[in-house]
């Protein structure tokens, strides 16, 4: 093959993933996607070069099929490997938790072992917040206590950070930098990507907008009287966009041998339910509906990071708020009513 | 198929695996086992049926292969499973973790699933006291906080141990008990039967038969400057025997619909490394050299169980003491100084 270096995303189809593409290939990154498509779907890939007018070469492949992977890489000339792709649902999770461990945990380390052969040492993870369980302070810095979350989705990232750190620990050459997502929302500003959950979504604002844009008709506010300000639970929201550019951030990370780095990406700001259901409501002209339920099992109050080491070490902070969060995400939804399924 | 119900013992042929199936065997039970036979020999399971009088129907398969484990599972009418199959050896766990990771978990998840998809709900885990990382407290109960190890192989106990509990927490009618094991040394009385570790010893007590029977010329004794009464590490080495016994009362209380339990097989004493040179030198005869060299990186000073627990629940306790355990692995070495390999 003729390219130079590209950067091998898995998952790339996703919420995550695709705003991600998008903003490598802004920076002038070549990119080669692999996903199995389980969760997503490759209109938003057709709609990332749409956005960008540049090419996304993907396969559809599933990490548990590795010599599928080990064609990928020998096809291209890979230098870096940001690994987005997994199962992600807590409900399920808790169901079928072999599910999860052999897709998240088997499909990881297949990745790690082609990346390995292949001499490839560069590795960006997508591993999330749960990892801190309930938190024993706030905001959570990195070196917060993490593993004590009791559902199978959080112990998977959990669990891949602890190997992906042994990797790190066997191979001084490899590199890696694991990224705790806080939550991710709202959308591209053109509309035209965004978070499109199958079946009934499992987080807040996706609810929200499609309680908003008519397809659900009321939003379930999980307990009242957390101590919190108004009650609810509060998180920490970062819009996907931000979150895309910590990934180009963290990359020229890896380009300094930097072992096994940890950032959390997350605003540092806590907003609750109804603030979110205020803002969007507000963004969109649109009432939300909602009535106030029992809590749910395994939801703690409040949540929200310590983002310095990430703007300290990766020169990234978060610079969206809550109006752009709420903005482009009403933006997508109003555009994508059915998500990419029905909408051109 | 004709025969009753049997129990299913992974890496039957190894150390524990081989004694366990013994006292299974004694106790009245039908085995049918599998091992990949990498860590060990079948020349074990032939000594067994020789002590026992009884048939051990093994199949030389790997867990990674599910489609291998299916076919076992649909010729014979499996009531438990017993799983002790996986890679031990904590330094190359650290050199290779994805190849730790691949088998231990890799494996242990098709099981799951197999036995999942043949409606097998009872299973004993060979977890180890590894998962409690470095001791908070002396002696270390089951309550003590876990998952602070840091080498691969102590990881995938723990992952595994939570992996089981999830499946337990998603299935009520799954069953399992985790044995968490301290130390075991010894081997059957007849010293037909022992451990047989390949290559140097990575362990204290098969070093210290080698020793003694001429195959390793000196003993390194790691510290003399710990927190202990000698200065060496402190230790809860307990008959393998006992161990077996152990399992073959975990069985019982399977069939009480247990949930997922949780039990320490130790003595509750700790015996330094002198202590056991000398109590070994007592049994044997012969004198063991040894010389004291720096700690290891990642030993600790004591460990020793509280096994109340298990007395309490399972009605087992630990009844050979540190001169039958010394007495029973000279025995063993003695009359086998090559292991399995050379002797007949």
């Amino acid at each position: 093959m003729s390219e130079g270096g590209v950067i091998l995303v898995t998952g790339g189809a996703g919420y995550v993933g695709s705003h991600t593409i998008v903003e490598l290939l802004n920076a002038g990154h070549s990119v080669v996607n692999i996903d199995n498509l389980v969760n997503a779907s490759t209109e938003s890939l057709r709609r990332v070069e749409e956005i960008t007018g540049k090419k996304v070469v993907t396969y559809n492949i599933d990490l548990l099929n590795k010599a599928a992977i080990e064609d990928v890489f020998s096809k291209h000339k890979i230098t870096s490997v940001m690994h987005f792709a997994g199962l992600k649902a807590v409900g399920e999770s808790v169901e079928l938790p072999l599910l999860y461990y052999r897709t998240n945990i088997g499909g990881t380390i297949n990745l790690l072992e082609v990346m390995s052969a292949h001499g490839v040492s560069s590795l960006i993870f997508s591993s999330s917040a749960t990892v801190y369980g309930t938190p024993e302070r706030l905001p959570i810095d990195e070196n917060h206590p993490v593993g004590s979350c009791t559902n199978a989705y959080g112990k998977t990232k959990y669990f891949i950070e602890e190997i992906i750190k042994d990797v790190c620990n066997a191979n001084k050459n490899f590199n890696a930098v694991l990224l705790r997502y806080f939550n991710p929302i709202g959308a591209h500003k053109s509309g035209r990507i965004g978070e499109d959950p199958q079946g009934t979504p499992n987080n807040l604002m996706p609810f929200v907008s499609q309680v908003a844009v008519g397809r659900q008709t009321e939003l379930s506010v999980y307990g009242n009287d957390y101590e919190t300000e108004d009650g609810t639970g509060v998180r920490d929201y970062i819009h996907v966009v931000d979150l895309a550019l910590g990934h180009v951030s963290a990359l020229k990370k890896l380009s300094e041998n930097c072992g096994c780095k940890v950032y959390n990406l997350g605003t540092g700001k806590g907003y609750s339910v109804l603030d979110m259901v205020k803002a969007f409501e507000k963004a969109s002209g649109k009432s939300v509906a909602y009535k106030i339920v029992a809590r749910r099992p395994g939801d703690i109050a409040s949540c929200y990071a310590d983002p310095r080491m990430a703007e300290k070490d990766l020169g990234w902070k978060a610079t969206r708020g809550l109006e752009q969060m709420c903005e482009d995400a009403w933006r997508w939804q109003n555009d994508n009513p059915e998500g990419y399924r029905k909408s051109a």
